[in-house]
């Protein structure tokens, strides 16, 4: 028997994605996100939620542009920093000692010392409320050599992504590998 | 010095999240899913993106519901296996040992085994390419008693979500807590 909590968004797990753009000044932002995920995989697409009062929607709907840097789970403390401050007010970048490097092919920064990043042309918009999601085509993937297996893809044991919890409002490491996805259930109903 | 890995889907982490709906037989049918996320606040909505040949995409474009349906790290193997045969051709409750309940509020069947699901009426739909979104508001939440805190909100120690890595393909648990979003990173910047 299920007990039934409501409509709200006690989903899990969301992401802990920085987002970063540049505003009306030129100056560079960040802000954390859990509302996003992939999208589509043909064209690459991401899609991430912004409130209307945020430096940050008026910044993309501006520059038709965003990065989305994942941080590695010992930059937790920043990841939350500029989720809780505004960059109208704060420069972000100098308050966490992060570096804003210009993307190569959008009108956004991201963040060096973060080990993973999308770079993101803004391709939809769609107001649903309180959010308005933003859809990026994603035009180029970056990562840090470090978290790089050998074969070349992404380690998640190296990257270390951070998990976000609704409702307990928490923050999570990656744990232990389950399986291998397309073959972890291999022999069921058979 | 990052290195550029192309135009491509690489983000971290992303759900394992198993979607129910009925077909146009009335058959219960379960698919899984890493592309979608929260994205509204309030109303509280929650996005999935589905492949047009998919068995899931005509039943929910027919029914205009769907629930997400959290399966704890113990039925990885379930997860993975929904997500790689056709609910056209399997029964794929019958196949898992799976039950399906239908749902309060939406016309769409959730998984009992589950501990953590959301009833989902679709109120929108946007074709990227390969994929199309498919926007739900979320009508309720309902939750296993055993994944609870005694606060009243998901323990997500107790939920054991499961993590997907695209590009490794692989499956992780949930690991430590590192810590309380809006609290860890204060102090930064002072």
């Amino acid at each position: 028997m299920k007990k039934s909590l409501g409509a709200n968004t006690l989903a899990q797990p969301t992401p802990v994605w920085i987002i970063g753009s540049y505003d009306e000044a030129g100056k560079p932002n960040i802000m954390t996100i859990a509302w996003g995920g992939i999208c589509c995989s043909k064209p690459p697409c991401v899609t991430i939620s912004l409130r209307k009062e945020r430096h940050t929607y008026a910044a993309v709907m501006l520059r038709k542009a965003f990065t989305v840097n994942i941080p590695s789970q010992a930059h937790a403390p920043e990841a939350d920093y500029v989720g809780m401050v505004s960059g109208a007010k704060v420069d972000k970048f100098a308050a966490t000692k992060l570096t804003a490097v210009r993307s190569d092919l959008v009108d956004a920064p991201y963040v060096q010392e973060f080990p993973l990043v999308l770079e993101c042309r803004l391709i939809e918009t769609l107001d649903l409320g309180a959010h308005t999601q933003f859809i990026g085509e994603i035009l180029d993937v970056k990562a840090d050599e470090s978290v790089l297996a050998p074969e070349g893809h992404i380690d998640p044991a190296k990257l270390r992504p951070i998990i976000y919890t609704p409702g307990a409002s928490q923050y999570y490491g990656l744990g232990e590998l389950v399986g291998k996805a397309f073959s972890l259930g291999k022999g069921i109903g058979e």
